[in-house]
């Protein structure tokens, strides 16, 4: 989308003049250069004096209209980090259900002069609907069944900080594709990096037409896992345990577990990643999550704090008026 | 009350010497002073760097007894954007509920040397018991039916930007007369502005005699707005909506409800306002309250920040030993 | 523990290598160092300006899985008065009871570069567990029956201030000392700092081998408040007021309520104290809680701040490279 001699054209439809509300949309030099800017973050958190000041003075809303607490965190501190003023909206256990519409919510934050607002949902589409309504970027913390862009990018950034480039690499994807925003963030991000996609999920949970995302699908785990360089495990949510989808946790870690007899299958390197928080013993066994030298669940943790305050960096810049990415 | 020769004698009840309980108590000049300190902090969250830091490492408190995201997140964003350290308390949804009295609470607070304490209750007169029994001004963020001060402030402060000057203005304020906090603080503080304030309501929701307040009572809508040059809408709280008040949401609306047919009454220009969140399609039509030249409700909004960094500012000069307001 | 010629060896167990869990395993020399540390912040908390940067850059996470607004609000401020970046995490009203593991919580944490980590969790032992997994301190807020041991240094420096040293002193605990980790970590504090300490409960609320713990038991309140010093009472749990432990609040008052008639018994210028919040009328009559002269109850508050920010720059002088303590 973005041609070669103009690399930000007015045309990139999401990224970044009206914010991030999905990798749908990114190109993958646009992908790239956030993973770059990402990396200066993960050095500067590892210092104790973790602060730089060039948000100071401007303010970060977080929004958030469903639970999250360790998405919040992350990027509660990615902005205090930069020296925004963060302030936090959690409406899911809080009063703004008064009857008022999502767009005057919207209408309300943008009047209080916010300069980024991030936004999580439990409606596929309302972190667009908002986007629209704003005059700041909008940053998607996920939003119903649709993305969740920080994600993939915080997942990018770990695979290639372990891994290096990503032609070439076989990753694997498995659990609930149907209701997953990290699966479709993650196929979109990884598929336009150059990686070799493989998702895998039960009949049930697999939606159709998926694979004009980029990815290859597969039912069985033992098949999607031969010579694996990555695999991803995603959240089995609680709601779908039961009937309807799948049969039993039991059944389930049976035939889509990830089990250390069942990673065999992958190389002998391969990373397992997870993007938390675990069900242990059912999409994920603890052998497995715990293996110092192959999981890289705890990292992902870490990389989501860097690319937040990249995201939060770079979506700035126009309203700061500082030169480059615009 | 205040003297011309003395402008602030030690007896000026409500402000600034113990805070800002609410408009009644207030000179018309104190009023109009808060509204031009205001508006230096319009023009400074206008700009990318919206920060000034007057207040630093002073403490400020708000303690929320009853649900509020809308105006805790106003007055948070004018502690912090003024570089206070500024800390949250929401008791609706926490714990403080342990059976401790209000008193206890508020000494409690105190005694962590909060510099100015922001307090909503449910109950009318909370906010002044409290004011009574800390060393720091108190703000009063609405207690029960009683006062709601920055409301007043600034809806007025956004009259006077739409229409200069308050003498020979008609304003309307048109709904529960008998419950609201909004409506009583803005009665009195129009009135003491000069401007010729006319209330509206069904007749079960007047009180009597509000007219004491210095405004003229109606219960024909269409006759109160003949000729206004502002037009306040009230929200109609859920909970009044059946039965004893109001026979229904569609029957008030016929009525009472704002509607473009009935706003063609009031004057051309006619400022259309609405403290929020708005119950849209009953107490004021959508193509009302978005009429791009006409509704000033998200101006409301974007003056409410403003409003609270001046009354912040102004009510911690003395404990900064600041010349001039005290 | 500590012996005279090396202070700080490294099998100071609780303190400060791996944070501040409990009272117990501090030498006195440990917490008369933190208790004079904490002066310089209760007279900086009396200032306007009350900010020191010397945590600017350092995260400071509140992890609370129990309510708690007052303990909470008093680590808020003494690490935002320290300059660090706070960023609270409500457990217990918010979402991270997806079946997360509380081992996964803490090393989503502390890949978040956390610099130390305030938990309060309703499980005895669970802040240990925490601090196991961590690389940051950890400050135990509050742990189920355990310790709560800032709470104990707030109450010795109050003491400290009113009375002095603490040799001679005769200090009364009085209250549910079963299930107290306020008087826990208050009888292992006071007893290191050579106080004659005396614990009061009805019969069915003794632990059975709490002497061991340097105290003497009484059960008996008249003769345990005889010539007294200091009278610390602790608050009745809600839950524990029907049935099994106590036969009513009206017979626990009789016989183990701090009356005004029961004070005259202590010292003329006893002490009062609780940790607050305070069942008035209960554990506590309202004209011995308000007594100007003699009721510490406030100043309480007042010291809880200061030892927070005590606590909190000494333990992260370490990752701040700070000579001194380490």
């Amino acid at each position: 989308m973005a041609s070669p001699a103009s690399p930000y054209p007015a045309g990139s439809a999401a990224f970044p003049h009206r914010g991030l509300v999905g990798i749908a949309g990114l190109a993958s030099h646009e992908i790239r250069f956030l993973l770059d800017e990402a990396e200066q973050w993960v050095r500067l958190n590892r210092l104790p004096q973790k602060r730089d000041d060039r948000l100071s003075g401007l303010t970060i809303i977080n929004a958030f209209f469903e639970n999250s607490t360790r998405t919040l965190l992350s990027f509660e501190l990615a902005g205090k980090r930069l020296g925004a003023d963060v302030v936090n909206m959690q409406v899911a256990q809080s009063s703004m259900k008064k009857g008022e519409t999502l767009i005057d919510t919207a209408t309300t934050l943008n009047a209080m002069h916010a300069d980024a607002i991030v936004i999580r949902h439990h409606s596929s589409g309302a972190v667009q609907l908002i986007a629209d309504k704003v005059d700041c970027p909008v940053l998607n913390a996920g939003d119903g069944q649709h993305e969740h862009p920080t994600q993939a990018l915080l997942d990018a950034l770990t695979i290639r900080t372990a891994k290096g480039e990503f032609n070439g690499l076989a990753i694997v994807i498995c659990g609930d594709l149907m209701h997953s925003r990290v699966a479709r963030s993650n196929i979109l991000c990884l598929a336009a990096l150059g990686a070799e996609v493989r998702v895998c999920a039960p009949p049930s949970l697999v939606p159709s037409g998926i694979e004009a995302m980029g990815c290859t699908v597969f039912t069985d785990f033992d098949k999607a896992l031969d010579g694996a360089d990555v695999v991803m495990m995603l959240r089995l949510q609680m709601e779908r345990m039961t009937g309807q989808f799948i049969p039993s946790p039991r059944e389930y870690r049976h035939l889509y577990g990830l089990t250390q007899e069942r990673l065999v299958r992958a190389r002998e390197d391969a990373l397992v990643m997870h993007p938390g928080p675990m069900n242990r013993g059912i999409e994920i066994d603890s052998n497995v999550a715990d293996m110092a030298d192959r999981s890289a669940i705890i990292r992902q943790v870490e990389m989501g704090v860097a690319i937040r305050m990249a995201c939060l960096d770079v979506l700035t810049r126009k309203v700061r008026g500082t030169e480059g990415w615009q």
